[in-house]
């Protein structure tokens, strides 16, 4: 018994989300069978939609303008900070955080030769570019610790200008979390990382 | 810091499927701004075409014409052995292992008056029509264990026409199962269900 043509495709849609596999693409399909017209045409527009997303040409998040509400915030700008994120999802959880008010820089992922991943793909040549010109003091390298992520911030140090101060986000144990499940690299860090009292 | 209103959109749509929290429905809906035009235009292509998805009139199941494949099949509707299904996942299931060669009869779910589905919110009314316009022997009730799937097994064999053999499938451990990880009330209906060898 085969499928129709529409379910088929839609599956094949969903199972390019990551986490989403073949069950449940077809579990997220059959179920939008059963939607209203009105439901299915509302999904459709804003898939649709998203092609007049525009990003901005500063930090790369999404704007509706040319610059984003960060990037035009003169205070923001004017703080001389400026924190360097891999993806939209950590500028967002940092912004959610309410603990930074400078602006960002979002990458769009680590450098990674492995997977085809290198300077040109990622949203560097304007990070020095946007250093200089706003005369940034101070770099925050908000990237998560991994290898690639290692690796994407030593190059980010050399590639930036002489007397910007670069800093990388501390790393040791998590708020609530507790030594017993932490795996010994986290333990390593938080010893490495201790502060005076 | 907002998101653009068609990410929100998206991120809304995203939410109503089961299983889909607000952090999955974002995560999707970031991974589809990276996506190209044309691969949007497709997903949102294949959204819209569900608009003109036909149900079969028999089963219930998926149709482009009136009537769907298995029930335009003139064998399987000549075996005389109708099976009643949840929904369209458990068609599929059953019709992958193959060993069913009758019709079937889609629910669309079970009777639960707690969650306001009656008789009226299933497809029975047509279930005991078309048992006697193809004068079907032998109905078999594959509706999976629960209070809620008993119930509606009682149920449907009280508006079956006289004569009419009702059966359930099997109930008991699993291909691969083992005792030792099973709940109790498997256990004992497959002591119920025991066999003679």
């Amino acid at each position: 018994m085969e499928l129709p043509e529409s379910i088929k495709q839609l599956v094949e849609n969903f199972e390019r989300f990551q986490g989403i596999g073949g069950k449940s693409a077809l579990r997220m399909a059959l179920a939008m069978s059963n939607w209203g017209g009105s439901e299915i045409h509302s999904f459709a527009t804003s898939v649709s939609a998203l092609n007049d997303l525009g990003k901005c040409s500063e930090c790369g998040f999404f704007a509706d303008e040319n610059i984003c509400a960060v990037c035009s915030d003169e205070g923001r700008v004017g703080s001389g900070v400026l924190c360097v994120v891999e993806n939209i999802t950590d500028f967002l959880a940092l912004e959610q955080s309410g603990q930074f008010d400078g602006v960002y820089h979002i990458l769009g992922g680590v450098l990674s030769p492995l997977m085809g991943i290198g300077p040109n793909e990622l949203n560097l040549d304007l990070l020095s570019a946007r250093v200089k010109k706003y005369q940034f003091e101070s770099v925050i390298l908000a990237i998560n610790p991994s290898v690639e992520g290692d690796a994407t911030c030593s190059y980010i140090k050399d590639i930036l200008p002489e007397g910007v101060r670069v800093q990388r986000i501390g790393f040791g144990v998590p708020i609530g979390g507790s030594l017993e499940y932490l795996d010994t690299l986290t333990i390593a860090k938080a010893l490495e990382n201790r502060t005076l009292l």
